[in-house]
């Protein structure tokens, strides 16, 4: 026997309209009932699998110890591999496909200790079709380890080295310029970057000059000056700010409204930050590149 | 006393924006603390019995024992009855108002063995009003079945043979062709149809030729080719193809796309099945019925 | 050591697409891993403090008794403080914002008995940034409340006169005249207003006349005649009624179409009731101010 557990950390893109994850749920609480799932979130958008694992992500260092049941599967059925990983001495096993969902979780809490791949039917559900794994093969497999079978049990070990690894995107920065690129648009509108506060040469000061574009933009996109914050609040009403944000990341936000809408931003949208010297805040003026 | 329960799963048509299931889920937590509910869905459409009956149906299987809560109910305050109806020796007892809505999920486990309508005022919530008898009706009485109150004390018994039937389409089949209609559009698009494996001739082969029309459609719809495919993957990109979807029926699917929407499906909509006989994948035609 | 608590209702506006309620659950599952939270709703429209304090208001004579946590949250990172209110003699203990959200619970339960600001660090988890109390403040503060925290070990304790109020809107009344105020529109299109069944004079029989309008519709609105019903059926198909709601309010509704549709109804719009001179039900008339 494994060590048991008492908490499956759930995230998902099977929303909350359909009954997956509510079938999911049924599934670890027929086979585990000691087992209390926690939904982090059933909301990234269908398929995305680089949404998702941001997701999990910026949530990991928060989750219970137990088993994290992870399920964004576009190729579910297909040739990727069904996993379960062990993660920092037994603390936690990260269950989903292996399709770099869970790599950027499983490095923020130490890396990948054992995995396998769960090819163990005995574990499983029988089923009519290849299209559900969450409830035939994930789900299963979270609830099983909650009740002490030991990974090794759930199928062949694999090498932790084949794992698919995640992509998530490095800003590229030198002394005058930063690219960063938006990473996150959370519900209340904020921006978030992939360029946290020791990524900002000290020289900007408090005063940020963005520009937004997008490639498909060729004159050159919008130029916004920007204030660096503590609080929303502190953005004052109307201005837009960077605030560090509770993933410690800048994000591009504004009091009480939606910075992305303002500014017209979207997931992967590229964000160039310089020192402004146009002189203050809440500044806007179009940059045009080409000659007319 | 009759048995304990420890799990209520839990399905409406109340949404996730107003508090109307977490008034429920607090009404069963203080009347049951031991109670764990589990959360089917509480996205069905307003009103819509029937997509809410097709929901349980699809999730009945997978459910611990105990009760199912099920929620969706216009004729709420009106002659319609709220009735629990126990099933299989008393493995599980579903609760609901008496419309439809849970009669497949009661054929598909046996059928029921005893029912009361929920009379009993001292089971339920003192109110203002008939309108939220999932918080005064429902909830309570899921509450009190679990704290082990017998079914007969929750109301007057009534005949099983005089409950509501649900109404589920069948398809239309001979050696040529299979008349389906659309059940269900998933989250992801995906187009289920009433058709089984075992529904489909088996001199159609590997692939259908698919007629989508609506009775508004005067010029015969359109008609695309697919694949029966075993993942979505398999599928092939852009193209459509069928596939034993988690209920063991056919769906109508794409991969990583949604098919619903690429071919402008809707829930109810027929689709005809026949052999294909055009030769090969991915082909669209106009077929014009009349002579214009 | 305090009072121990086991349940955490939970209401805030952060959405079910994003992780934030996932990870507040998360961390109360952490730190208190005996306590249930119970999801109230996470459906408050972004920043919107008086829809959430109604939504709390509704809810608060369901919940199980324990701490209430209700996040919704535009001064996150400002001088607004972050309270406890302890209630009914211990039964409770509210958690959130001080700037009104919890103010028309509190004051239905009997209002505030003790209350803290929540300075202690030591019951707060360390943080990047200042824009994410749910998950580093309120979240922690109801877990300790539940493991036997004692409410003045979290903080300062505060004069509760000085807790910022809430606002409800008090509808006009006079002998011939009701001028009511949308309170919230539900899933379903019921438009609840702020008048009971005390606040409509006997006079006005069974047949009341509404004239809806807004501020910027100079013409005086559109007048309709509704029947007071008992449910949803009782109003007539395609009729519009006034139904005493599962608040004990009156709310404007069809049966099986939503009122707020039909009648182009919002939140904080104006309804003025009086007694149905016009002679019966379904009647529509434009009542025109202006001479033209």
């Amino acid at each position: 026997m494994g060590r048991r557990y008492d908490t499956v950390s759930f995230l998902t893109d099977y929303g909350l309209v359909d009954e997956f994850a509510g079938v999911v749920r049924s599934v670890i609480r027929d086979l585990a009932p000691h087992a209390t799932v926690i939904d982090l979130t059933h909301g990234i958008a269908p398929f995305d699998v680089r949404g998702g694992s941001l997701a999990l992500a910026r949530s990991i260092g928060y989750v219970a110890s137990g088993v994290v049941l992870a399920v964004v599967d576009p190729g579910v059925g297909s040739a990727r591999r069904a996993v379960a990983i062990e993660v920092a001495g037994g603390e936690g096993v990260l269950v989903g496909p292996d399709n770099g969902l869970l790599a950027p979780a499983v490095a923020l809490v130490g890396g990948a200790e054992r995995a396998v791949e769960l090819t163990n039917k005995e574990y499983q559900l029988a089923t009519p079709s290849a299209t559900f794994a969450g409830r035939d093969v994930f789900g299963p497999a979270a609830a099983h380890l909650c009740n002490g079978v030991d990974l090794l049990d759930l199928g062949a070990e694999i090498d932790i080295d084949l794992l698919m690894p995640g992509v998530v995107p490095l800003a590229q920065t030198d002394d005058h310029l930063v690219i960063a690129q938006v990473l996150w648009i959370d519900t209340f509108g904020n921006v978030q970057l992939n360029v946290g506060p020791d990524d900002i040469p000290a020289g900007f000061g408090e005063q940020i000059a963005m520009r937004t574009s997008d490639p498909t933009d060729l004159t050159g996109g919008t130029t916004r000056s920007a204030r660096l914050a503590e609080s929303f609040a502190a953005i004052g009403a109307g201005a837009v700010g960077l605030i560090v944000d509770s993933s410690g990341l800048y994000a591009i936000a504004m009091d009480r409204r939606s910075a992305a809408e303002e500014l017209a931003l979207g997931v992967g949208d590229q964000v160039t930050l310089t020192a402004d010297e146009s002189g203050g805040p809440g500044v806007t003026q179009r940059v045009t590149l080409r000659g007319h």
